[in-house]
């Protein structure tokens, strides 16, 4: 059902490829069916919704009045488009650009809902600073109007300087992005040496002081909403928890308790697949005193416990010497293994990387150097090969070994292709240029496995992969807000520029197909390509303006081929995705190096963390790594047998809690642990509607430490 | 003697700009003879410190080296340049890279060294994040050799495109800086719509994320190590003021305390200018019982109360008051006052200076509208005056009362400016450029007298001034900087670009003078004024340069006219600048809001503030604003009288202890509060030796709420 919901979203989604300006043109027909289509899944999605919970809470959920409204506006905007279409009238789409609020509002794009949802409270504190940016970029357009506008200066291409107060504030506001520094210098600074003191001043106020309180403003939002929304997730669970030992509860002696076969009902009933032993475990760590029950406390943490890893495999020996132990366990054997171990094994291979990179640099035309590329990849399989001849499989790819992954699959991948490619070769004495492309990538990014030699090399990455999932969501949130100013820009500026082969020199291709550009330096420039004349060129031209550069140029382009308002769409652009969204980028960033950093220093251990090391079942993600792994193993195996008994070693022996290692947490989840060991075990927490209204601005003073403490 | 040396110091800098290649030319002979003066004065200062400290701690400091060792090498290199000038070879004054260290070494630029060493301290935490970033440019330069390399393509210039590793790794570097997209993708997007993947995959990951980290290890670190000062600060002071107490203390009772009149001498000897009063009061907080002696807490605390601002100006009444008490008081006059205090009489301001800026932005040839600026002129006079009459002039013209300055400087020097300009005029009917200049600048700089009207711009905007001081250090850091990279470009890039009058159209003139730069982008873009011709021009240049855009023009330029290796140069600024300096000036600022905000939200307050609320005698910086300061001097004055006693009413009389308002603390001070605060009073600290070498790390096991408290 979910698969289904994402596939039509995308569906949806994607009918702008094919939409007129399309890359892929389809008859209105079809796209239209294709819509109606979409809409049904969605709406029938909404009935289903309706039925499964209970009216009052359906029509208080603004999701669905969303979704709700958005399906009749496009039908609505559908029909009229349709029928002006049957009389040859031309209309414009806007319901497109509502596409993107069924990706938002469908339930499971919560992560987007929430970054929206922080940026939408952040706005009142922007707006304050933004109104004293323009503010401050006014007052300085009037001083340059009456410092500049009288004297007759020029720019390099020969229009007036500085005599329209709009044109003044637009180059300063493009100052402040940097996009036209120098250049709206020079002619002022050409003139006299002194009035480059006024845009100094200027950028030192505007660009550095103002784009730096916009990221504090931001930063501190984000911060102070992430904190509150962690906070209203910490008492949620605990107050349903608590609701439900209320239910299962039973008195025995002075206090309530749950009974051990209604707990391990219920943890089957949460977790269905739950193996036997790992049920046992859980209960022995909730049910210390083995009394047969479980207390409130213990049961609260049920839900901790269940997310905890749990790795049934690490104890395994290695597959082979289950097949031949004989033949593993030979001198051989051995010493093969103990070669793959030792850290030499990983020198070498560093400098055979090193040298293919070397190899790569070289001119590969060279017969020699394209026969060592075969030396090259298959010294690459040998080694993998031999590490998985000395390490468990199915330990060696485990869900987190993120670079025997990357290890793997790149050297797959370059087997596969190079292979396709000698055979089409050989075949039709032809090389394919997309995979001769790919092989290419795949040889170089074979280079990054250096990278995981050098141990602080692999914590800086570490943490970039951690940030990985959540950079997934800001796609997410970057995906619709172009999308919709995608659709904008493709009604407003589609087919006003065209491209022409870059070869092509005639007076209409330097022009991009419309007179207006001459001598524009869009035309200059040879931007043609950057145009709205189909769904993916208007997201790399969308892209371009988010890295901002050259900004001023695209929209001093699109201005001139249709009005100088359009500026106004590229301003807002720029203030939608540069100062909102990429500031969000980067506070998160900075806020996940942080916790990264801090987490280097002080230990935050849950308490459940702690009882499972104190039964000596736990097993710190980095002893997994490579070769520590096995031996770690034995050593502890060893170490039950003797000391434990022999009750504890049964529920052991072949099962391991793996406590997540914290470098592979994230932000989220390290914030929500932080506040749960705030908590006090006894705190009830405050009402569900207390917890569902909490504001960012309760965070102070209730938990002053917490607040701070990231 | 401080200013002296100051005096020297700007001296011995400001040679730059009379030594070759000079501003205003001096001859070798005259500007040697000036260095050498300065050397001797700092030699001077030297040798004035090497005999009122302690041998052993003279030859320790580091700072005394660096100053003899730069003196050694300036004399020497002056002799080796005077000595071959005089056989007329030329050479190179390459000592004059190190007369910054003169203006880091002195004992006052404290500030600015403690931001070197912060950064000297950020240096192996960057390196690694620097060389990850080094490694990842160079994976994806070798890619981009690989994909277009060998498609025969051209940029725009028709220059081939990514032919050359090293001109792609520079190119790349550039995208990183953004200064080059979206040219730098062009051709290949030109060719096929799939390149741009690389070069968006290249953005996300180089330009968003590494930037990103850089900004987090350097505020990261800029965090801890201004926590690990502040730290240390404020465990010397309680260490120096234990140390105090120890020879100062005497036995009564149980327990050792300073007896008054020492307590009282050593408060003398400390602020020799202290008033009786004053005196008293300081003493009735830290001898509570009035026993006539001082314990070890209360001594202790004895610096952070001289610190506390007091003000005995405010219980004044207003000078007119006294003189002409019956027309003060007349009707008449006191329906003034109200007006003036009357919200209605600022919205009337605000209204004014609204249709000003309306006038202001219409064309003044007008000569109704150059008489009307005499209106809006009188108006600002009488409001001036108005105020004055109303409010006690000192009051009003109080230190921390910004605005109230700010409103009267702009207005009296509009004054006398415009005045100026109107004699100027009349008299030889000709209009000073400069005056008019002036004058407008004036005029509009008026207007952001509409911002302290709204609280909530007022609010940013104190924060902003609040930074100021701090901002000056880093213009000081900024200034070693940019002077040891513009001696080192004066000396690489002198006389190769001329810049010549923007209207001659010569063919020279087009290239900047030099023969190298035809068809560059330098010279197309008209750049030849920035150049490394005299000191001046070099600060634009690197202004320029720390704005990054179009620096690769700037580099480039500067390369054709020298070699290639040029580049590194402008590399080597953007790396120590922008990515270092600038950050550290955006993670100021972030730190700077953060520490506002959570003020906003909760209460720091020392001991000593509470005390002196209790007493009765404190003021809120808030309540001293304008209107309101007279109303509450007098509600509290008949308070007092009332329900405190004579003796205390005796003590306050014409005295109050103003509590600096948290708005206008600097970070530092409140960092330090912060901390002051979390070390309980009884707490003596550690030792000297270890307060002395406290290193940032020890911050997080010692004091982890402190360490996440802002």
């Amino acid at each position: 059902m979910q698969v289904a919901i994402y596939f039509f979203i995308c569906v949806d989604l994607s009918l702008a490829l094919f939409e007129v300006p399309a890359l892929f043109p389809l008859p209105f027909l079809a796209t239209s069916i294709a819509e109606v289509l979409c809409l049904t899944a969605f709406f029938g999605r909404l009935v289903h919704f309706a039925k499964v919970t209970p009216q009052m809470v359906f029509w208080k959920d603004t999701k669905n009045i969303c979704i709700m409204v958005t399906i009749v506006l496009t039908l609505f905007d559908l029909i009229i488009y349709g029928s002006l279409e049957a009389v040859n009238i031309h209309s414009i789409r806007w319901s497109r650009a509502l596409r993107p609020v069924f990706l938002i509002n469908f339930p499971e794009s919560r992560q987007i809902r929430r970054t929206f949802r922080s940026i939408r409270n952040t706005l009142p504190d922007i707006l304050y600073v933004f109104l004293l940016f323009v503010f401050s970029v006014l007052i300085f357009s009037l001083m340059a109007l009456k410092l500049f506008g009288d004297r007759g200066l020029q720019t390099v291409e020969g229009s007036p300087y500085f005599t329209n107060i709009l044109e003044i504030a637009f180059e300063l506001y493009v100052l402040v992005t940097t996009a036209n520094s120098p250049d709206v210098m020079m002619p002022a600074y050409n003139f006299s040496w002194w009035y480059s003191l006024y845009f100094i001043t200027y950028i030192i106020i505007n660009t550095y002081i103002f784009m730096s309180v916009f990221l504090a403003v931001v930063y501190n939002n984000y911060r102070k909403h992430l904190k509150n929304e962690i906070r209203k997730l910490a008492y949620l669970k605990r107050h349903k928890m608590i609701e439900a030992f209320n239910i299962l509860k039973v008195k025995v002696g002075t206090e309530f308790v749950v009974m051990e076969a209604r707990w391990k009902q219920l943890a089957r009933i949460v977790m269905p697949h739950i193996s036997g032993p790992h049920l046992e475990l859980l209960l022995r760590i909730s049910d210390e005193g083995q009394k047969g029950h479980v207390d409130k406390m213990n049961f609260i943490r049920l839900a901790d416990l269940l997310n905890i890893q749990v790795v049934t495999i690490n104890i395994k020996r290695h597959p082979l010497e289950d097949w031949m132990p004989r033949v593993y366990q030979s001198s051989a054997s051995l010493l093969v293994q103990r070669m793959v171990r030792h850290r030499i094994f990983v020198w070498v291979y560093d400098v055979i990387i090193l040298i293919n990179a070397i190899f790569i640099a070289l001119d590969e035309k060279n017969p020699f150097i394209s026969y060592a590329e075969w030396l090259f990849l298959s010294l690459y399989i040998i080694e993998i090969l031999l590490k998985l001849y000395t390490y468990e499989p199915r330990a060696y790819f485990g869900r987190k070994q993120f670079w025997n992954w990357f290890d793997t699959l790149i050297i797959i991948a370059a087997l596969v292709a190079t292979v396709a490619n000698t055979t089409i070769q050989s075949a039709r004495k032809y090389n394919s240029q997309q995979i001769l492309d790919i092989v290419l990538i795949l040889r170089i990014l074979r280079l990054l496995r250096i990278i995981v030699s050098i141990q602080r090399f692999r914590l800086i990455v570490t943490t970039l992969i951690n940030i990985g999932p959540t950079i997934l969501t800001f796609g997410g949130l970057v995906l619709v807000v172009y999308y919709v100013f995608a659709i904008i820009g493709m009604e407003a500026f589609h087919g006003k520029v065209q491209f022409f082969d870059p070869n092509f020199t005639t007076p209409n291709a330097l022009v991009c197909g419309n007179p207006a550009l001459k001598d524009s330096a869009f035309a200059r420039d040879r931007y043609c390509k950057n145009n709205f004349n189909d769904l993916a060129s208007s997201f790399i031209v969308l892209m371009e303006l988010t890295v901002v550069n050259q900004w001023h140029v695209l929209a001093g382009g699109f201005a001139l081929v249709t009005h100088q308002a359009a500026k106004l769409y590229f301003i807002g652009f720029h203030v939608v995705v540069v100062i909102l969204i990429v500031n969000i980028f980067i506070a998160f960033i900075l806020e996940a190096f942080f916790v990264a950093y801090s987490l280097e220093k002080s230990e935050v251990e849950t308490a459940i963390e702690k009882k499972i090391q104190e039964l000596g079942v736990g097993i710190q993600e980095e002893e997994m790594q490579d070769g520590k792994l096995v031996d770690n193993m034995d050593a502890k195996d060893s170490g039950f047998s003797g000391d434990d008994g022999d009750n504890k070693r049964k529920a052991l022996k072949g099962l391991y809690f793996r406590i997540a290692s914290k470098k592979y947490r994230t932000v989220d989840a390290l914030l929500q642990q932080m506040f749960e060991s705030e908590i006090a075990p006894e705190d009830e927490g405050p009402s569900l509607d207390e917890i569902l209204n909490f504001s960012p601005g309760d965070v102070y003073p209730k938990n002053p430490n917490f607040e701070n403490s990231a």
